[in-house]
């Protein structure tokens, strides 16, 4: 199984971010956290990459549910989407699949937290 | 392979944070993102929740290191320490383990990078 799923979309690299974050929010996610890749290896390496963001989407029912089930959850939220600039020029969005990621804690409790947050960023996907 | 490496720390909570994100610091971290779950679920859910604190780690050199590897790599970025309380009232800091949580990528080029990252986490948690 991939650990990521990923669309083309047409657009400006931040045209894209904000359309992805619309469609997150649109299918209940909230953005808790968003790192500039690009502009942190500036600031912090001097050198420069391409465009890529890493959003932290989180549902917050879901997010309850899952550290109810194991309290160490925390280790792998949010879920990220991410938003970068192919070598051909494309901006992908890459959303992590929840199924594969929640599978390193090899616990039955969370598949349906994981079942969930998979139909909803293969929503936010298709949205795009 | 447990997902996440955890230790018991004395203090108040916040006391707590604040020597974490220093010794993240000190084994070569900066912190990209900070999320409240407690606030978070507050704000979102109107629920009480224990203390919780995820503190997303990241190595410049190292993230960039993976993303030229892979770049999808992202989804998985930041590594996450989590600082919350134990049901026995405890402090408990509990690092991702980057290995287990790199291996979900299944690439080679990724296992130094995750054993470097290892490596430090296992530093931070032996400086608190």
């Amino acid at each position: 199984m991939e650990y990521t799923t990923q669309t083309k979309v047409d657009g400006e690299f931040d045209a894209v971010v904000e359309k992805t974050v619309d469609a997150l929010e649109d299918a209940g996610f909230g953005i808790l956290s968003d790192i500039d890749v690009r502009a942190t290896f500036e600031k912090k390496l001097n050198e420069e990459f391409r465009q890529y963001r890493i959003l932290g989407a989180c549902n917050p029912g879901l997010a309850r549910q899952g550290l109810n089930a194991d309290l160490e959850l925390g280790a792998l939220l949010p879920c990220n989407v991410v938003v970068y600039e192919s070598d051909d020029g494309d901006i992908v969005v890459s959303a992590v699949n929840p199924e594969r990621l929640l599978s390193i804690a090899d616990d039955p409790d969370l598949d349906a937290v994981a079942e969930d947050a998979a139909d909803r960023f293969d929503r936010v996907l298709g949205d795009l």
